[in-house]
């Protein structure tokens, strides 16, 4: 018995990660009672951020410009080159402050079974970069899953037959960790890794 | 370093109700990144609803017709009608199945402090049809908060001056709800209006 606009309101609201029917109703009623005008500001910006945001010509990051802010910089260290899986990932990093090269956004890993392969990374890109001799220090920061490893697994190869030094984030116990909830695989790495003091 | 478009739809998520920075953040780059076109049915859904959902002429709920589907409804009962606060106290009741008459969607309740009054709430309206005769039985289900029963105390009065008979939703103990942990008042309430078995 609702009005089928506020209807079809719930089910787009549904498309959005973490929102099931009960958010759906109670983000699309608060819109037309409360907030009208944010709905509207809400609707620009999507549509302003999915029409003109593409992808950096050097990175493949995010970018509304052909160069990405950060590619663009000249306060970025050129000789470090990190590999990520996706743009939250950049922004992940950037909010922790502690890097200051460039990175390389892979947008997904290698995953034969749903036809993703080196080309859909932008990995021939990423070749051509390295040949150019300008880094001096591939940084692997993809995710510790088998996907995420494997992927790392044929970036490291390509960049140890161009004589690419490769690092990878350290594995081991989280911050704020306790060694009681930490999973077995985790605490295996941090055992193999463990350093004088 | 963000780009500034994908920045302002981060913060225009931000408006939704229980959306933070993270959730607003994941949202913005789920859409631009797994599902623009779900983005774009989003963006029209909303200026749709908002552009095109006005107000029944006869029960105040949203409707993008002059009068709703549940007013114009041939099969609903006329002579009962359920005073509500919001569109989603209609959506709720609906979905229980139990009610067959008509709303009254106040769209807010009394609130002096805030400036809300009787002509805010339809109040003048819901006079005039209650002159018409035509409503046998005037329900109250207003929210068992303060100003719910504030605003659900001056139509009671306003009903009964005109000789329309008022009742209201019983009060007590909800279904599945275990004793130790229903609050005083509720449980006053239920004491007070015990029923012999």
């Amino acid at each position: 018995m609702q009005s089928p606009l506020i209807n079809e309101l719930i089910e787009a609201f549904k498309l959005l990660p973490t929102i099931g029917p009960k958010s759906a109703q109670r983000m699309a009623y608060y819109l037309l009672q409360n907030n009208p005008n944010g709905g509207k500001r809400l609707a620009e910006a999507i549509v302003e951020a999915i029409d003109k945001v593409g992808h950096c010509d050097q990175c493949r990051n995010f970018s509304e410009t052909d160069v990405c802010r950060i590619c663009a910089s000249p306060a970025r260290k050129r000789d470090q080159l990190c590999i990520v899986e996706t743009p939250t990932d950049v922004v992940a990093i950037e909010q922790s402050g502690i890097y200051q090269g460039l990175y390389f956004v892979l947008m997904g890993h290698l995953s034969p079974i749903d036809g993703v392969g080196p080309e859909d990374l932008g990995l021939p890109l990423l070749e051509e970069r390295l040949k150019d001799g300008e880094v001096s220090e591939l940084i692997l920061a993809t995710n510790p899953t088998v996907e995420g490893e494997a992927t790392a697994h044929y970036i490291h190869q390509m960049a140890t037959s161009m004589q690419v030094p490769v690092t990878r984030l350290a594995q081991g116990i989280p911050l704020g960790g306790e060694l009681e909830y930490i999973d077995s695989g985790t605490l295996s790495q941090a055992f193999a890794g463990r350093k004088a003091v």
